[in-house]
């Protein structure tokens, strides 16, 4: 459970630290990435905290040096977190030949089917593990209030976790989400690697098409989608399909998707919209 | 003269494009960043100009995706240049052999001594071809309002150019520059290939803490340096040299030399202050 801190940088005021720790659920070293706003550096402080989920092919890395949200972050007192986007190194046959499959891919589900389920359990890792050890390491976090981001397959992670799990989250929002991915390839890619093909139950429980239907109570959301996004194009996010089946059970009403205006798939979009997916985290973690 | 669009780019509601053109001081294809504010893409609109110059081994493309100078450029509707490092691709020998001499670090002087003198411009090509470019292509910027900012090998080149051209920028800036190369080795490797090591007077018009003394007027710059520089530790920056020749020359009234507690030589750093630096370009240049 103990965590290493590899670096630490200056960075709005605050720290970017460096982070490893050996993962139980991924049976592997995992590396994040945590940004401490200059409100967490105080003593005694306690800082809300934004899990940001990250997209294909990327590690913690990249938002962390290309997304912006230190920007606001440090304005609002908000803790960011950038976790790695699957179990690394497990020599599975296979790991390591696609972009969309294995390394770097890991859905943000538990795998069910061999060889996967040697440690390609990001969802048990992002919902349980990581937070634990973050919470046990780091006492400036605020565990009562955490809300979750993410961008493309990130963006799918964001929402599954969300609504599989009430309460857990005070906020979601996303960029860019696969937003009904038993419907499109990657998601089909994925989903038959990790569960099998025969599993549609299990592909349904990490969709979040299915999973609106399924929602009690009010729901609110910011989902950001750019109209020159190649992958909407290709109907790999497919966003419309979500809010018909959020519309159809009733949930649409606090969903705020925003179909912004030729901004592509990659991280100037994000940096773009960073401060008022922020703001909007800020305003449910109440600071 | 003609520029050819690669790529546009949405970003902070204006557009980043990337942009090649023949240029003839460095005698090759040279590729750019040009950021249009949401101002200038307002039929008639003339916006204000800040170049950005990058350091050792980076292309114009690194600040555009890290520096994050977009966020307050389209708040204040001020364009952004963002030119590569040197000359590519001349075959000379021995030009891709370091990380600090040839490609990627053309340290913004004209070469003087062969075979750099093939295309090693990088002065005349900031000050003169690549402005002369895209004033004749790009009727939405301002010729009569540039100013320029820059980053390390960059910084040297803004304090340079600007103290070498009065009146021809606004305003100047600089993170963490190489404020005295003819004192330090990045500096000295690079004047005693591009100049000769004979050649002490051309050195000297080309190093900042030199220039500073010959000044005449008023004299106003933004510098900020981190602490944590590992750079300015091993003492490549000596910006105290370049503040001790501005106060023996009485011109230090108006340099606020910052020293940023922990911050490093990374993006990371100028991300933190570009919003700063933007909005005191946006002042000088009547935005």
């Amino acid at each position: 459970m103990s965590v290493e801190t590899t670096a630490t940088i200056a960075s709005f005021g605050g720290k970017l630290l460096k982070l490893k720790h050996k993962a139980s659920t991924t049976n592997c070293d995992m590396a994040f990435n945590l940004y401490l706003p200059p409100q967490a550096l105080k003593s005694g402080a306690k800082v809300p905290v934004l899990f940001y989920l990250s997209g294909l092919t990327c590690t913690g890395d990249n938002c962390s040096e290309k997304g912006f949200f230190q920007h606001a972050a440090s304005e609002k007192g908000v803790a960011v977190v950038y976790p790695d986007t699957s179990p690394r190194g497990l020599q599975i046959q296979g790991e390591d030949d696609a972009y969309d499959f294995g390394s770097g891919a890991g859905f943000y589900v538990d795998a069910t089917k061999e060889p996967w389920t040697k440690g390609y359990n990001m969802y048990s890792y992002i919902t349980k593990e990581l937070p634990e050890t973050l919470f046990t390491s780091f006492k400036e976090l605020d565990s009562s209030r955490v809300s979750i981001t993410g961008h493309s397959m990130g963006g799918h992670g964001a929402l599954t976790l969300f609504l599989r799990n009430p309460g857990m989250y005070k906020s979601v929002s996303a960029f860019a989400p696969i937003a009904n991915p038993i419907n499109c390839p990657w998601g089909q890619k994925a989903f038959k690697g990790y569960f099998g093909e025969d599993q549609q139950e299990k592909w349904k429980q990490h969709d979040a098409t299915e999973l609106v239907k399924q929602w009690k109570g009010p729901l609110e959301m910011l989902i950001d989608v750019g109209t020159g996004d190649n992958f909407y194009k290709q109907e790999q996010l497919l966003p419309e399909n979500f809010m018909k089946a959020a519309k159809d059970a009733g949930n649409d009403k606090g969903i705020n998707l925003r179909m912004q205006t030729d901004y592509d798939h990659s991280y100037f979009f994000m940096a773009s919209f960073a401060d008022e997916h922020v703001a909007y985290h800020a305003k449910h973690l109440g600071v």
